[in-house]
């Protein structure tokens, strides 16, 4: 099944279900709201996404405006996102004389989770002297998990796949980082792709909680990089099970698995800037491809076949000339619930 | 005003307005049905709260049975945990030879926000090894915060103040601190006592952003400490112009103090273990206060009017044999919403 979410009067938005090739779609009705609401509910969701689906793939429903959908979760109670590229973390350890990080445990931090920005919306940011980076992940959405979950246990509780572009301030993220206490002014908000999808359209690229797919990105509209997913040193549901072992994860909790990077990196290129300069720096003895600047465009897909994820296609902004956006998005906010 | 959340079959449960002395109380009605929905819309809240008042002083109203109330917000979509008491770092460091902590901003994590415990709920925990630990704290919850927000524009945006249990795994923490990306394992659900308030109640002790009033830890019925909360080094308006700077912080943002200390410790005690580890560290060469156990009780209240934000008082638990609490909480959180 794959899910997006409408705009309307509602901070959570309306969610509909897409037709297997994007085009077109329906809302899922007056049972499932939201996705926040409906992911609550797993099989009962499904059973009544099956029937709508009869009709979508028929050639019932309406053609989707891509440009009127928010995140499949414009807001959500739990976002954490893992590191689970090894590679990305040694090329930034070899490059710029880090320590190693010391730990036989996945790397996870917890994020910003009450505001993801739509695939289309501007980044409007403070200012480009905080070193504005992006990063392309893919992420998972969860049911409720019980803590103490296994790893095998939370295969079962991935519901939903996401790609996420996981903005990041290189400027202001060492400094949190060294406090150990992870990062707030460095992590701003996520953008999402339109479409969440349930494992099971990716078929065999979905292996062992990994998405077997080369994240695309591209800068300017010039290729960037294209490593795969597949690469993760722990998977989906390893993390899952980390998160879990103190707390129980509340239906709607987001997991993401850090910087898409593979070791061939060459070839297949980077998914966010830092790295890219950290590879000059090994190769070349010094970074050269700048940090991002207002106005830059950053475009993120998965695979070859974009009705998958949908694309994020987005323009970074200044936040002063962008100020009115976020005035008004506060006050409908404060209206609407 | 004092604000409470009754059990109900929403997981935000309903909001209540209570009398002064904190004995009776009244339904905000059908216009406010969650404390995280009022506080989206806070003037208006506080015009319907002020008529509603007149008549709860007038002796309307019924009796509270704090066994029935959730935390003010059960649930919310941001938890920042600063570490704004310098002391207690200082202790800690000189204790356990820890380097110190490089930072010219206020230190800040953010946490888990989809579950606060009820104040007399039963804290359910997987293990004694993990080092079970509590933290006093302070903290506030925010309207909406635009982006960029100076510390002084902030002090509007503080409409209520709640005194907070931090459960903190002990033996988690430092690992999971070196990897710079903050707390998963170390930081389960906090719980809050069950009186929201506004800054007003306090009247003169509520000042440059602190709550100035002993926050009282005791452990199984004995005195453990009561530092005020005065001794912060930044106020709360700092830290929201902190969290704020490359931000939004939606309406329900609860900004913590981090564990309230006092330089004068010998007198006022703490408000967690590990710091009074820390002080027989320095003062006896060990640590002699042990961790918790399954069993042991910690009540928390502040000042001396214990109707301010009433008081938080739990027992420790092994979460195996708690685990259909935790199990019928997922059910009902998936049958309601």
């Amino acid at each position: 099944m794959r899910f997006a979410t409408r705009v309307n009067n509602c901070a959570d938005g309306e969610l509909l279900l897409l037709s297997r090739d994007g085009v077109r779609g329906m809302p899922m009705g007056a049972r499932w709201p939201t996705l926040l609401h409906a992911i609550t509910q797993w099989d009962a969701l499904m059973d009544d996404a099956a029937a709508l689906s009869v009709t979508l793939e028929a050639g019932g429903g309406d053609t989707i405006d891509y440009g009127g959908l928010l995140a499949p979760l414009p807001r959500t109670w739990q976002w954490l996102d893992g590191s689970a590229f090894a590679n990305h973390g040694a090329l930034m350890q070899k490059a710029f004389n880090h320590p190693p990080i010391e730990t036989d445990l996945p790397l996870m931090y917890q994020g910003m989770s009450h505001q993801f920005l739509a695939s289309h919306e501007n980044v409007a940011l403070p200012t480009e002297a905080d070193l504005i980076d992006f990063e392309g992940e893919f992420a998972i959405v969860t049911d409720d998990v019980p803590m103490g979950c296994s790893a095998v246990d939370a295969m079962d509780h991935i519901r939903l796949i996401l790609l996420i572009n996981d903005w990041s301030l290189r400027a202001v993220a060492p400094a949190e980082m060294k406090t150990g206490f992870g990062w707030i002014q460095a992590k701003p908000a996520c953008s999402a792709a339109p479409i969440a999808i349930t494992p099971d359209e990716l078929g065999d690229r979905w292996r062992n909680g990994r998405v077997c797919l080369p994240l695309r990105v591209a800068v300017n509209g010039a290729w960037f990089g294209h490593p795969s997913g597949e690469g993760m040193d722990y998977g989906f549901h390893d993390l899952i099970a980390h998160a879990a072992r103190t707390r129980q994860l509340c239906a709607g909790t987001i997991i993401g698995s850090g910087t898409v990077s593979d070791p061939d990196f060459e070839r297949v290129g980077s998914t966010c800037i830092s790295e890219r300069r950290a590879i000059e720096m090994i190769t070349q003895g010094k970074p050269v491809t700048p940090f991002l600047q207002f106005g830059d465009h950053v475009r993120m897909t998965a695979g070859t076949d974009v009705s998958l994820f949908g694309e994020i296609s987005q323009i970074v902004t200044a936040f002063r000339a962008d100020f009115d956006r976020y005035e008004s998005a506060r006050v409908s906010k404060s209206v609407i619930l």
